[in-house]
């Protein structure tokens, strides 16, 4: 599936001559509007595709009137005026697609499609590149459909767009089994989805990421001479995503950070499941927007003001400072005649009545899944003009290669993800008498070993950097003006955070952000790490301050559950490691894994080095650490991890001064430990040895797995308590002396 | 702890004659400035308490200008000005236990009361209404440090106030085990406090909650010749909540609703934990706060500008249809000569030398934690006069009660939390041969059954109410102008619903505040929902779209690990009815308990009503739905929870054909049946029992304590797929064929 961004198509060999045009045109249109008053707007070519213009020859202060203005036709009366009855064909293509998918499979949400489709039509025939032969193509324009409810707009596109994954068959099979078009979009099932959204406001959010990425790779990789990394971020997003605390958490830090090729198309059409926008929801989101930062445009007419959105797409490049809002108020279910503008179009079927009533109201003759062959024809260029900005890309790049040899295989790295030979090696490791530290500390030396080497590797925290020890001491921090830096600041932001990082993970994979807060707070990004999980971003989460062993903070910062609630997620790595070794074991599985997030558990608290941790060990999720007894055969197993491990190993030496044999077994992931073979588990865990005792600083929901019936798990299963550390492991009784009066139970 | 409201403190028996003058005074001050502009703000007498004029006597309409304005001295140079030395000394008395306090633990935030000690002395000196002798008099002002890491600003004030919650003694123990003044804000321990914060963004949601209550009940209650619920809300927040999602989420429906008597400060001090806030949080707080419907006022002198913060109160309260942000601009750690205005002072003590440095610097020669004598005495009437105003309120609640018999009933057991006798009558019951509902319809029947004999069941979904199945059918919205309805429009805000139910449900004990969205989403709000268990409160989570049974939605919209997640998590009910009755039991379970919030996972398909199901049994959490064995000695014993009893059923039945003695159990809260006695869960799962098979449509992580190592638990362990509901359940084996082939393996 993922083919490589720098493996050229097979249709991509030779140049079209319309490709050749359309790029020709897309440089030379160096004359771009000296401010917005005069906006002077080259002719659009209507149903051919429209250039983009050269964000970097603007000039953006005078550009940059942050006012929010009001595009209307009037505004681009200069235009020549294109024969707009393909486009109107087009467009009704794409409402009916939508409709007849939705209608097939009784189950869908018509309403979004009927309502964006002319931004649709315009963004995927007019002015974004793509190359439908290659979604991964690496300098591609990325689309997101943040409203992803509405993603019969998004594969209808990519259908008519010629993308290979989306054939009038897969159209046919929206939301059924083993589809390539599922309910909701997902990344991972759709070549030409970028993201996997559904839940509201984890779009925009990835879309940030997105923007993020391409401007971070810009800053850093592009040359004067040569303009290798270069392409916009485009989203739709509606009034549910805009409700959602996620979206303003990222498009503040859009705002700040001046992405300027973000550009956001916020549907308005004034209706949500429960009816009317106005029962909950009266704020001004233009006004939201402007004090976040942004450019705001408004296309009130959305339905079939094709002039004013495309004006409006100008206006967003012309502002290169900032992210654009583009507000285009729609009619949702636009055609219905009876349910447009109305809740009971956004999440049903029409019905066969109303279908045939909408059929009638657009003049649309033709039978379900029809394309007609005029707007097939026409959508057809596509795959050979796709083609021809890939193999120019390439042709670019190759030269850029020449030149610039270093760069070039470090953005081959983050464009393939394919890392440096030999990157592990940077991995510190650690003896014994090292003295021991806090595990948050040793992640952060981990990190700054592997920045080097990696140099996909960027990240940051939410406002916790020095505690969650993560920054990067060779690099300075991502800003609006310092793009190419790779500490990211993301405030006290931490849903946006993770979905930031999502975006950024699958803008390419070579990428590997890392994110950061207390362990607790997992609680407030929940939503965007299970969609890591589910998408196949290998985002690795930082997680400091991991359990009761942060102290005086108390039960609100105290995690009790978090470890079995992500052991119970699926498709995501629960690492707990206990010491230097296992820090840097984790940080080698977290980096392989990148189909695959991790949640790295720290403690905030100094931990001993100890003996019979290995790297290795850690990439098999449990392991003996020590071992007393012969034939597999101990009395007792004593099973520890991340800051109990220490606890474990303590105990051992009393039971074995007491006679008893004793197995130490560090169980830093159950994920891993499950993978391994049924021999290499009885090795670690024998069935006959039923004699078991763990001891974790967490929930001991779900240890009856590993200790079995007859064992034991020392936990906490109840919230937690303000005051020194020790006094609360004491009062918890995660002590010493605990796992031993256990094991003596046990054996 | 939870003093009945109504119950009359000793010290409040007789009106002392300073309160009764102030509440002359507060009832008498009749003619409130018509407008802004001629601002004519009464005298005040500086420390003494300030009047808190009728909010509902002013003319909103003139007073309502939403531009933001600069309070400054000079707005109130026609104020007679009073002598500040004692305000600086209270204040200075504020900062320096703060600073001793947290000097002593060696741990927590001295930098935000050393910046808010102002704003805090004037609220809780001058403007606040409460009774320091009975923290839950029922018509107190409240009070939210959304900040809550800054909570010895809140302690020092809960001291000086007379709260015998926080006595010297509690100070020295900041921090410590046991103590009354924990590392954050907790309701749960300290009285005074009224929720619990640190979490970031939750205390001002929280603050949102507290005032609709608030609008709700004095629209509801209150009468033209007696206004029995009438307080304000108060609230401070950082830089730290301003930016987080939930923050946004709940403060946009602050001002949709036109919360006029919610009035919060923001702590503008441009620092947070990672420096200057510069680095992350360029956005423009007030132009977003306008946006969404706040009255904006700048106080630019937080330091020691008493009369612009007196003036920016007044203000605040003279517009009575919206929300007013007083923004406090402050220096956080004011006074320390070298850590002022940097993070250094924020979450670390400020160290020996410091505290001296201080201590020079502000003229305070007093040893730590002592309080002048001169301030003492003046706080000292608080006693006094909280007691009176209690006092005079009961006095006019009185009255109401001999005019107002029946709403002064409703209203009694909202403020006391005691139900009418019998309310549980009200639910219905149900037999087989009534044909099967999803259990998210027969939800709603309960909601509907309970509403007329709950005067405090109130709630919404968020944007979902028709999938949710939430509405109450006998009342109309919850909006600005209708406040006295009771279902709620959250938009889709998931985490600032959670927040806001966790305020009305602290507001007062009787309120059972409920929320709702699909299952899967509680990702969006966990936050929130755990400190719902914190802080004991009794929150309904009507949780549906509960497995892969919702279908075509997709792997984004279907819980898998949600379930497991909240059976790990302390102080929580997690209920998955089967049924009419089981669901019908749940409500039974959740309103009953108060002080543990209840998640119902509930089914989008339709489910049969099953023989053996009842109300009784979900209240021990697992019980025997049908058994035909003897002895208490089945071949096996299938479990089931949800939408998957009827599964287990249907497995007994081909079972019992082929001869197999089978126990059908129903486990529907696994919290629940762990208190029950030894006893009783022997009779349900015998030990001597090993042949055990359940099935549930989620994770099976945990499920080995309940089925045994020779068990076996039928669950998805993957994400789900978009697909007919059917189709995926049959494709993941959540089928009877399942259950009949591992209870052949296992007996």
């Amino acid at each position: 599936m993922a083919a490589s961004s720098f493996a050229l198509s097979q249709a991509a060999t030779t140049l079209s001559p319309s490709a050749a045009l359309r790029h020709e045109s897309s440089t030379n249109i160096t004359q771009p509007p000296s401010s917005i008053s005069t906006l002077s707007i080259p002719t659009f070519s209507g149903l051919k595709s429209t250039s983009t213009p050269s964000s970097r020859a603007v000039t953006p202060r005078r550009v940059s009137a942050s006012r929010r203005r009001i595009i209307s036709s009037a505004a681009v009366e200069s235009l020549q005026k294109t024969d707009t009855s393909l486009v109107d064909k087009s467009v009704n293509t794409i409402r009916f697609l939508a409709i007849d998918a939705v209608e097939k499979a009784n189950s869908g949400h018509p309403g979004l499609p009927m309502g964006c489709a002319p931004m649709g039509h315009i963004l995927y025939d007019e002015v974004m590149r793509y190359n439908p032969k290659n979604p991964y193509w690496f300098n591609r324009d990325r689309f997101v459909l943040s409203a992803g409810h509405g993603c019969m707009l998004h594969y209808a596109l990519l259908h008519l767009a010629g993308y290979d994954s989306v054939k009038e068959e897969d159209l046919k099979q929206f939301r059924q089994w083993g589809s390539k078009t599922p309910g909701h979009p997902e990344n991972f099932e759709t070549p030409g989805i970028e993201v996997t959204t559904g839940p509201l406001g984890q779009g925009i959010a990835n879309a940030v990421g997105l923007a993020v990425a391409e401007k971070h790779l810009a800053a850093r990789f592009n040359k004067p001479d040569a303009k290798i990394v270069d392409h916009y971020t485009y989203c739709i997003l509606g009034d549910g995503c805009q409700m959602e605390g996620i979206a303003n958490e990222a498009c503040s830090l859009a705002g700040h950070w001046g992405l300027g090729k973000l550009i956001a198309f916020y549907d308005d059409n004034h209706i949500s499941i429960d009816g009317d926008t106005e029962i909950a929801f009266t704020e001004s989101v233009e006004k939201r927007f402007e004090a976040l930062g942004w450019h705001i445009v408004w296309v009130k007419n959305g339905n079939n003001g094709y002039d004013d959105i495309r004006a409006a797409i100008k206006e967003a490049k012309a502002v290169t400072d900032k992210p654009t809002l583009i507000k285009v108020t729609t009619t949702i279910g636009f055609g219905s005649p009876n349910k447009a503008n109305s809740y009971s179009v956004h999440g049903a079927a029409l019905g066969a009545k109303e279908v045939d009533a909408t059929r009638q109201n657009l003049g649309w003759p033709y039978e379900p899944f029809h394309v007609p062959e005029d707007v097939k024809k026409h959508w057809s260029r596509h795959t050979a003009e796709g083609a021809a900005l890939e193999a120019e890309w390439n042709v670019k790049f190759g030269e850029y290669e020449k030149k610039y040899a270093e760069d070039a295989a470090e953005l081959k790295s983050i464009a393939d993800g394919v890392f440096p030979t030999g990157w592990e090696k940077a991995l510190p490791k650690y003896t014994p008498d090292i003295p021991g530290d806090a595990t948050r500390n040793l992640s952060q030396s981990c990190l700054n070993a592997l920045a080097p080497v990696l140099p996909g590797l960027l990240g940051g925290s939410a406002d916790l950097a020095s505690s969650n020890m993560t920054l990067m001491k060779m690099f300075g921090d991502f800003q609006k003006n310092a793009p190419e830096e790779r500490n990211v600041r993301f405030g006290v932001r931490e849903h946006g955070m993770a979905a930031i990082c999502n975006g950024i993970a699958l803008h390419s994979p070579g990428f590997i952000p890392y994110c950061a807060t207390f362990f607790v707070f997992t609680d407030y990004m929940r939503g965007a790490m299970r969609l890591s999980a589910l998408s196949e971003t290998g985002v690795i989460y930082v997680m400091t301050h991991d359990s009761i062993g942060l102290g005086e903070d108390g039960p609100t910062h105290q995690p009790i559950e978090h470890i079995a609630s992500f052991r119970a997620m699926p498709n995501i790595l629960m690492l707990r490691p206990a010491d230097g070794n296992e820090t840097a074991g984790a940080y080698k599985v977290a980096v392989e894994n990148r189909k695959r997030p991790s949640v790295l558990a720290l403690s905030r608290q100094k931990l001993p080095n100890l003996p019979g941790t290995s790297i290795e060990g850690v990439a098999k999720g449990g392991y003996i650490v020590s071992d007393d007894s012969s034939g597999n055969k101990p009395d007792v197993i004593l099973i520890g991890t991340g800051s109990e491990l220490e606890i474990a190993v303590k105990a051992a030496d009393e039971l074995r001064k007491d006679g008893k044999s004793v197995r130490v077994v560090s169980f830093v992931s159950w994920e891993l430990f499950d993978e391994q073979s049924n021999e290499y588990k009885e090795s670690v865990l024998p069935d006959s040895v039923t004699g078991r005792v763990s001891i974790e600083a967490g929930s001991t929901f779900g240890w009856e797995r590993i200790v079995g019936s007859k064992g034991k798990a020392i936990g906490i299963d109840k919230f937690g308590a303000s005051a020194p550390a020790g006094k609360i492991y004491k009062e918890y009784g995660i002590t010493v002396e605990a796992v031993i009066a256990a094991a003596k139970e046990v054996c």
